[in-house]
């Protein structure tokens, strides 16, 4: 599996709408097995992203998906950055869809 | 919900028993919607987890149950420390069960 843990910084004011976009178009991924999106509760600005793939070409192949390419323009101009990224190796767990 | 994202560093040589603990017991635990016990490819003692639960009260509470109890006294002498530990407000996202 692939993972990733994202914490995103939306410009001032910004993070409800971020966020909202980011849980968009977010069930129809082939290979997501997870996509959490989290407010940090002591940074009024940041959002956690946490993702679990079956594969990190399935993880590549969804940012073509169109309903993917869209989010992902409507939320560029809200994020002022990126506070960390860490790619993960994910081995099991609970919650996750069978394999 | 009640998020939890945290980077655990294993003592070395020991990540894989450390996971194997920490992947025993988690699924009768109540409130809990993901555990995701992931390797770090960049550092072969990291382990990072990520939880989501459906309340701060449902996490506190799996603490007290006995397979939980018993994995973490068999996980401490195996963690060398904790590298960064975030506490998260998730609001939504794909792979959660319906709340």
């Amino acid at each position: 599996m692939h993972g990733l843990i994202g914490k995103f910084r939306a410009h001032p004011g910004q993070r409800d709408t971020l966020a909202a976009i980011l849980l968009q178009g977010i069930n129809a991924m082939p290979g997501c097995l997870s996509y959490v999106v989290a407010e940090d509760p002591e940074d009024a600005d940041a959002l956690w992203i946490t993702e679990v793939w079956d594969s990190a070409d399935s993880h590549r192949a969804s940012l073509a998906l169109p309903a993917v390419r869209e989010a992902i323009a409507k939320a560029m101009p809200l994020i002022a950055g990126f506070d960390s990224h860490v790619q993960t190796r994910p081995i099991g767990g609970h919650g996750l869809p069978a394999a």
